[in-house]
């Protein structure tokens, strides 16, 4: 069934219990510690995580609570900015393709592939014929790392009101510490709204294997649970061993 | 139609002027230094030139004496040997992309992603499950070069017969400046043709878009020939243009 974002919400369910959330996400995050540490050693699987959102919408303060707390020797974090001119001479997956990740390493895209089906499209940069053959671009990518390379991927859209990325974009002009995060140029894109969503909505319906993770983000506690909860999830799952002495 | 490799010559048509034939290919070779320097400025276009062929077959020459006129600043070879530790840890193509052409460039590979599903079968590293996915995987990702990069791909087989492997491969055990190639594995791999052609043959009728040129390569000459006038074709009907004064 198709997405449709507005009717999805972006706060956790009225009823959901705050206190006893933030006390297992503290738990989890201290077990992916441990988690990952297997995942290295035995070295079988590798793990993808791309996060995807609005500015505002919570990116960075994901990968430091939840992902922060694990060794860095087997996490990475690769941040997508524009182009360079070199990888705009390459197609528009080699820059992606290049850090992806080995077996027994995590890695972490802070926006990705998906940044070329949605500014590139919301600015008209990609018309939709491009569009479309980027999809299938990145379905056949995803799949080539998923069956080629044991790499299991979780795709997050940290999912903010309008209203609630305004009041952060607003805080970077006040609080000090927030500052270097203020760009002029957020306002205007953020008058863009509608047109994101629909590109949003497009990458979901079209690019849904594996699935997108629409995680309800104006609360950060609820936010970072979700996402706590898939990555322990995921890494329990997988049954894990270590290897035992070499012979 | 199915390839059969051993229904193809090996050598030139009986009545193929040689004389001519080489005049020729030195006037293209002359032709392709130019024709580089244009795909070079201009930076619209990028060609993948991929070499497979048994041991002894002529890849080294094809390079030195092709390709080898050509400004290397815009022409880089890349010989794949066997993986390192750190590129099996990736999927297969992952060591391929990353040396994939951008815009304005040639890229010759020296053995490449193929060896994947040929020396891989032929030892039975890899099953035949694997390998008909990783025929899907290469025909995505040679579409990706195509569509999003505008990168022309040439794949040559170099077509020897054993007799003639047999002599070249033997003349390195003589000659003072071919010992360095010598590789006394290489007769045990010459043992394993059969099974080698059946699995150049699957490539050819799997991997076939765009198509594999099949080139008789018992005689240096006609090999030669081949394949700068396939490259001469290909960058001749691209029809480039100086870019002219940026404004």
């Amino acid at each position: 069934m198709a997405v449709r974002l507005n009717e999805i919400s972006t706060r956790a369910p009225e009823d959901f219990d705050k206190k006893q959330a933030k006390e297992k996400t503290a738990r989890m995050v201290e077990e992916l510690d441990d988690l990952q540490n297997l995942l290295f050693a035995e070295g079988k699987h590798s793990v993808l995580i791309i996060i995807q959102g609005m500015d505002g919408s919570g990116k960075d303060g994901v990968i430091r609570n939840v992902l922060g707390n694990m060794n860095p020797q087997g996490v990475t974090v690769k941040s997508y900015k524009a182009p360079t001119q070199e990888e705009l001479s390459h197609d528009f997956l080699w820059r992606i393709h290049a850090a992806a990740p080995g077996k027994g390493m995590i890695q972490v895209f802070n926006r990705s592939h998906y940044e070329d089906i949605l500014v590139t499209r919301v600015h008209k940069w990609c018309d939709d014929e491009t569009a479309v053959k980027r999809m299938r671009a990145i379905n056949e990518f995803e799949k080539l790392l998923q069956e080629h390379n044991n790499t299991h991927i979780l795709k997050f859209y940290l999912h903010v009101s309008p209203e609630e990325q305004h009041e952060r974009l607003s805080e970077r002009m006040k609080d000090p510490a927030k500052m270097w995060k203020y760009n002029e140029k957020d306002f205007e894109e953020a008058k863009l709204w509608d047109i994101y969503m629909k590109m949003y909505e497009d990458c979901f319906n079209n690019c849904n294997n594996p699935e997108w993770t629409i995680v309800p983000s104006d609360q950060n506690w609820y936010k970072e649970y979700i996402i706590a909860s898939k990555l322990h999830t995921l890494l329990k799952g997988l049954n894990m061993q270590f290897p035992g002495l070499k012979k």
